[in-house]
């Protein structure tokens, strides 16, 4: 059979204009054969990498100092042009020479704020890939192997969390009635799914009820004659837990925060005690899961994923792990020992555009039990039947792109060794930071990290001795004055373009009344050295020092 | 302040070795500065790009005919190599060689079988762009100038929707009290929140209760006396509205189907009668939403959506528009007035990875009120604070990357014009497929385009004589014989691996008891002609010889 197409009878080059005819539109899709024009797509991918590349290190700072008002007033216009504006040359000089510069640059290595990075230069390739192949994972008519990788690949990583028997993978790896996870846009929708599953396997069909899926909320506390379903974390989780449970209609009030101890991991006994609570109180009260947190956000703490472990264990609830940012020190022969329990965890989220160092977006949820995905089941005639292998039957998502792909890669291109030494990095440079920190006078270490993540503040030290001050008004009064100088301090560091951390407000005292303002900083840069964070503190000494000398 | 970054002071290529120490590792995420190295990279792109096209070009068919089985057994392995397995090259390599041989050539254009198509090669350049940024738009520390272009093409398409007057964009466009619309993975997400904020909307904080996002689905049936929520569609509704059903904690059972006219549009009086029905039920019942579909998934057929507004109106339900697929056809000035009534919707769903042709996986949801997504806001201290500009915070995801660059860069680089080409062929060349199919003896069309989509079966001449019988007993004995025929025609030509049309089963007859086998035609590909339509017609038509002649 010949291709019946057209195009490749007039190959010319495509960059000569702008495409308002069908002849131009033809050749962008048909992609042009003849060497001239081959050789201007490739520069425009040149341009990409190192236009980009080489804009982003001659200007290591974080954002030009351009403010929010006088950006926002450039961009107001919104008729869409009838026709083409611009061709893709000028489309890509605007990139580089326009929105870079106003961008965030967080592939600087003084960019120490948020979970986004630097990533593999590898990874803008494997993601190019995907693009450039356009599969579907939705179902196996648009993706075909590359639906067996995602299998594939999805084993791979169960197996790192799970360590199962490889009798077990052998069973499961390939098999279309069983699943062991899925991807999914990001950690957002890996706690939703995994709230989502536990909700309906609590609330199954029985006997005149045909399980909430179908029924819906108020049918399932009927049926199970239950007034309430609840879900316990610890006050650091993160805040997609709360809008899973307003998405599901348990309500997002149904997330109760349990304490935390001195080093802000759950309390057990605040865990046991709530459990106590609800089940001696006047409300029947189900506990849908509890929440093991392995690399809170604010503070990157783990868990006593173990201990929670055998509390749901005793309890019969489902235990979910938070794994979103953690979850990559699985890697580490190091570190590996933090995360103990998690193989117990009935779900588990793991982000790949965190720890696993992949373009934006990637998230992925896993389960211990390889049929519980069955109660999110949905078919359709056209799309995911009955007994087909379509990975779009037990998902969140539809249509979606094929993110396993770029995993499956990373994983042959790196190894273990390769992410472990990402994960060490980052580990022992926080500590290394969180001394200096320490060390030094005007500053406040806040929470020590476990992980790379840590927390401090500008404390000068005359504010640092009245602190231990035993009048607790004069240590409210200088607490109050150490947060408006913190926030005005990151604000300032920020807009002065050079480098970043970011602040949250963090609970202490008993009752968790005391709020302070810290600043945070996440170390998963590799390119970030103890010099860079020391070169990020003096600036902070002397915003501060400039600050006081009214500069600002 | 200086660079501190070590990696400068020691250029070597990076083609050397795998990535087993912190040396080579550094260099991937510096990226090599000497020149071989630099051509080397680039030369990785030219292999993406046109070594996976010359593949996909010379391979005209939709995949190598590799048994699924056969395939699953060469994917089994799932441990995690400790050491690196593959360079980059090697990986590009694999997948020219090996993946894509496999995976599904969904840019070929005999693959008229699903919504994934060929997409214009620039689209492949904007998304390395967009990776090479890695902004993550949740919120503005980590993405800055792109927020701001997103809530700009954002508002470019509300207006092509809604149309409204310049004053109101300009009041809007950079607003960070309001929000037009919201960027999510695709049409199950953005159908989902359109129903959880018309849920939210709906089941409002009142006295002594706090909203049903806050206090959950059963809480809100109390406040509000209800028993009950359901949306009405038309049967021929996605299967993810009943997902997001089931999610929302509705239950999948409240998507109520609405019957069709014999165009496969909502059927106003059935819809009436059911508003009737239920108004004037036992049940105290409470009808959240009406969808009109625009675009069918099956018959690409349009709702009339004028006339759901208006019934919407008059009982004071929000109107959602599942336009996933139909949306851009509001581009041409020929076939913009199929979508008439629109701009009455109160919410609109729009997909990127559909006919604006952009890579897998973008969608996206408009709303007409500019302020009715506060209903979904979340905050949190270390991301999306109060009074920020923060994307994040009306939005079902968390992080997430920038599409809203590829489909601004896209808007300039075709102009309306180039997409309305796209359009009018797709339509254009639908109806002639449609009258080639009717001129042929052994075809029947089953479902006639309105769009671009038809549904057609193969039917022997001597076996449409009998469908004409009045014995009904003989028609449904034939029709089973088809539906046997047709189903193993698909697959047989699916595994040929030359084309590829998908196939559903539609339901016919006053009460929609006859299910009948149909194949499904999904024509926008632009180098689809029909002169391939006819290759793809000959093909069927040769294998059912075949088929009759046992060859299989």
């Amino acid at each position: 059979m010949s291709n019946h197409s057209n195009a490749n009878t007039s190959p010319k080059s495509p960059k000569s204009d702008l495409i308002a005819d069908w002849e131009h539109l033809f050749k962008v899709f048909l992609r042009p054969e003849d060497n001239a024009s081959r050789v201007t797509l490739v520069k425009y991918m040149e341009q990409i990498l190192f236009g980009l590349h080489d804009f982003l290190k001659k200007h290591v700072g974080i954002t030009e100092a351009k403010s929010l008002k006088e950006l926002s007033e450039r961009f107001t216009d919104t008729v869409i042009n009838e026709n083409p504006e611009k061709k893709l040359a000028e489309v890509i000089t605007c990139v580089i020479d326009e929105i870079a510069p106003q961008a965030v640059n967080v592939a600087s290595p003084y960019f120490v704020g948020h979970m986004t990075s630097a990533i593999p230069f590898f990874m803008v390739h494997l993601k190019t890939i995907v693009s450039a192949l356009n599969q579907n994972v939705v179902k196996l008519e648009t993706s075909k192997v590359v639906s067996i990788i995602e299998k594939q690949v999805i084993a791979k990583i169960h197996r790192m969390i799970y360590e199962n028997s490889e009798a077990f993978y052998r069973t499961h790896v390939q098999n279309t009635e069983t699943t062991l996870g899925a991807f999914v846009e990001g950690g957002t929708s890996a706690n939703l799914t995994a709230f989502w599953v536990a909700r309906n396997a609590r609330f199954a069909p029985k006997e005149g009820f045909e399980g909430v899926e179908s029924d819906g909320m108020a049918a399932a506390y009927k049926a199970y004659n239950v007034d309430r379903a609840v879900i316990l974390v610890s006050r650091l989780g993160h805040y997609s837990l709360r809008k899973a449970a307003g998405l599901l209609g348990l309500g997002n009030k149904s997330i109760i925060p349990i304490g935390t101890d001195e080093k802000n991991k759950l309390d057990l006994n605040a865990l046991r005690q709530k459990i106590h609570d609800i089940e001696n109180g006047p409300e029947k009260t189900c506990i849908l899961a509890i929440v093991g947190i392995a690399g809170a956000t604010e503070t990157g703490t783990i868990d006593p994923l173990e201990e929670i472990a055998e509390v749901c264990a005793e309890h019969n609830i489902h235990f979910h792990v938070d794994a979103a940012w953690g979850g990559p020190t699985l890697f580490s022969n190091s570190y590996r020992h933090l995360l103990k329990g998690i193989k117990q965890a009935d779900s588990v989220t793991i982000d790949g555009h965190k720890q696993f160092y992949m373009p934006m977006s990637c998230g992925m949820i896993y389960f211990k039990n390889p049929v519980i995905m069955d109660v999110i089941a949905y078919y359709a005639n056209y799309v995911n039947r009955r007994g087909s292998v379509d990975l779009g039957i037990k998902s969140l998502s539809g249509s979606r792109e094929a993110n396993s792909l770029i995993l499956d890669s990373a994983l042959k291109i790196m190894g273990t060794k390769g992410y472990e030494l990402l994960i060490n990095h980052g580990i022992e440079t926080a500590a290394a930071f969180a001394e200096e920190i320490s060390r030094r006078e005007n500053f406040q270490l806040i929470t020590a990290p476990e992980l790379n993540i840590l927390t401090y503040r500008l404390c000068p030290s005359e504010l640092q001795q009245k602190l231990s001050f035993d009048d607790a008004q004069i240590r409210q009064r200088v607490n109050k004055q150490l947060n408006s100088i913190n926030r005005d301090l990151q604000r300032l560091q920020r807009e002065s373009g050079w480098s970043f951390v970011s602040r949250t407000s963090l609970k202490f005292g008993q009752d968790h009344s005391n709020c302070i303002v810290v600043l945070r900083a996440v170390i998963m840069n590799p390119m970030t050295t103890i010099s860079i964070l020391k070169d990020i503190l003096d600036e902070q000494e002397e915003i501060y020092r400039n600050y006081l000398a009214g500069k600002f």
